[in-house]
């Protein structure tokens, strides 16, 4: 970001900036999609002019990158943490799909434009490849659960990861984060998919 | 559908017809999106002239309805099957989470189109009054099989349909139906979904 013509401003004020034109651009991008959205909207929703817009932004696929980094970094965040890293693999793969349910709350309209990019520029396939690389890391899992003899052997791994992904995934097309009670909405959330997931709907097992 | 001005086709050749421009419109809604497309595009992507495509069809909403009735239809059907109406409730649920699964590996882009709608349009917003009408049924069904002791009772019966349906829907996403085995793989495809969503990963309950 070229700052050099601009007044100074802190860096809490700068970094306002970005943020708030991120939660404009995002909006644009899942309302119009990214191939319908132009400079000229994206300013316009800004409210902003173009000039400054560029000033902001190198260009319109910048702002893509840095709408997705909000998503992916997160995301990624996640497979460091300590609850990803030790003790069984069953509690691995529980820590990593609570987390990711917090997450898909916490950053709602940045995941949905990652869940709805298709792949026409650089930066849409590279943010395809992060969810590709994601997939591995949590098929991984599952397959380590299996060979420890916690997760059922019946389903293919990468399989598994597909639904539950699209089980966690779904709730972009229907959540509405209520800011009063998030903590506590998120965790009973987290609780229904990670009780579904892991030990099913029936009441006793058949 | 004005036929007075053709010559005399069979009822085949007509439905033949009609199916074909359904398997174009479609592909072009789910690549354009509904509002990106016009009649010009549809004509040029099933290689009519204007003044054919509007022969068959009388509007780009029309056509949309003919799509959607490809999901919807079928859809509901489950709901009159004797496996929807007989037995006890989770054996219902049972039944219709598999045929859901049928039917969207059978109706593949036409479930892929019903689930990208955003309801700009009476016919849209239709498709969203199916869409909830099936999740009322299926919370019911829910419902039901908790209180016949089946069900596990500390997940909201509406919240227990939007998580299933979610991993259903997400097949949309990225299942490529292999032609050659298609029922032996629709029949996998459905047992895994049944495994996770009713008696979950985990290869024994904690």
């Amino acid at each position: 970001m070229d700052t050099a013509n601009t007044a100074p401003a802190s860096p809490e004020r700068r970094r306002y900036d970005v943020d708030s034109l991120l939660d404009v651009a995002v909006s644009v991008f899942i309302a119009q999609g990214y191939d319908g959205t132009s400079m000229g909207d994206l300013a316009k929703a800004a409210r902003l002019s173009k000039s400054s817009l560029y000033h902001h932004v190198d260009s319109k696929e910048h702002l893509l990158r840095l709408a997705l980094d909000r998503a992916v970094d997160p995301l990624f965040a996640i497979t460091q943490e300590p609850g990803s890293l030790q003790g069984s693999a069953i509690d691995r793969l529980e820590f990593v799909v609570r987390r990711m349910v917090e997450v898909l709350v916490e950053r709602l309209p940045f995941v949905t434009l990652l869940l709805r990019i298709r792949g026409n520029t650089d930066t849409e396939r590279w943010a395809l490849d992060q969810r590709r690389e994601f997939d591995r890391f949590m098929t991984q899992l599952v397959a380590e659960a299996a060979v420890e003899g916690e997760v059922r052997t019946d389903i293919d791994p990468a399989l598994t990861t597909r639904l539950v992904f699209g089980m966690v995934n779904s709730l972009v097309e229907w959540y509405v984060p209520d800011r009063r009670r998030r903590a506590n909405e998120t965790a009973k959330l987290a609780d229904a998919v990670l009780k579904i997931a892991f030990t099913g709907l029936r009441a006793t097992r058949p």
